[in-house]
């Protein structure tokens, strides 16, 4: 059993602005439960898809064990490590839990549940949480490992996400998000640009 | 007619390493040509999709001239847009060919061709630029504006990506490549995070 604390700082985002958690691109950590069994897996290949309803794409390997919880649930959630957890989100996204069965206890991942919302497990630490439904496309899931999902509820640390904006550049550095390139390398998401 | 002069430090990237192109989550322009009109456009929300053969996925608005184009020619280019070019890519975004026909001239947008490859105009000033050929998938297209696209030549410049790795630090940072969150706000491509 999961313990339900959220993390500190853990706010609801409205839906009509959880567009905004992944607009900018960053790397996401994949969390799935399904029958007591829970994992989580790292991705690059996430992306907003629509905004209203809020809808997400995520590409999930067949070999992975995160993809056979989220097939079986129809639930998955997305979240956004920050820059202290580089090293943990390569050793989730490395190790498969059907080699290494104890890699979330080995590599220090903690998990929590949202109040009310305990179909998928979410990740401690992170930058921002989007709970997601599948919507069902076999065609998709099997020739591409592309999965859609309609975000219906989401959340971000209020020290660098409130208000509908991300505020990086007033929250610690250590709230950075990440965003992956290959071989262990990131970048963190830097200064704000505005036009 | 478009001149076929490329940018400078203009430089070939093995398909192999496309992917990494897009794989930190960069805010994109699409451009694409049909029957002597070309286009284009900006978007957040393109993806890597598949590594070999290299695939990406892109969504484009049904009410934009940049999607007719790739429509009806099949073939669309993705590229980064670096931070002094964060004015012109909201333009863009923002400005619809159909009710400003001469948005390309206004807001600065220079066109070349990449040798060899007159199926998509490239955007001069750029970090990468994938050429993409469409791969049909009509269901996608319709229901959530999701194309599918294989890379079928790459290039990057190569001050800022050389020898299949992005090397932002040390390169000058006006070729930081950007990433959109809402309302003209897009944060730079930040600092290297290794693991």
């Amino acid at each position: 059993m999961l313990p339900s604390t959220p993390a500190e700082h853990f706010a609801a985002v409205p839906l009509n602005k959880a567009y905004r958690l992944l607009n900018h691109g960053p790397t996401v950590l994949v969390s799935a439960e399904h029958a007591g069994q829970h994992n989580v897996m790292a991705a690059s290949w996430a992306c907003a898809l629509d905004f209203a309803p809020p809808k997400v794409t995520v590409v999930l390997d067949k070999a992975t064990r995160t993809r056979e919880l989220v097939e079986a649930s129809g639930m998955f959630a997305l979240q956004l490590p920050t820059v202290p957890m580089a090293a943990m989100t390569v050793a989730i996204g490395t190790d498969s839990a059907k080699t290494h069965p104890g890699k979330l206890q080995q590599h220090g991942v903690e998990l929590f549940y949202a109040p009310g919302h305990a179909a998928a497990p979410l990740v401690q630490g992170c930058a921002a949480w989007l709970l997601c439904r599948v919507v069902p496309e076999p065609h998709n899931q099997q020739t591409y490992d592309l999965f859609i999902g309609e975000v219906i509820a989401a959340w971000a640390d209020d020290r660098v996400f409130r208000n509908g904006h991300w505020e990086f550049d007033t929250a610690p550095d250590a709230l950075r998000t990440l965003h992956y390139v290959a071989g262990g390398q990131f970048y963190a998401t830097g200064a704000s640009v505005r036009v």
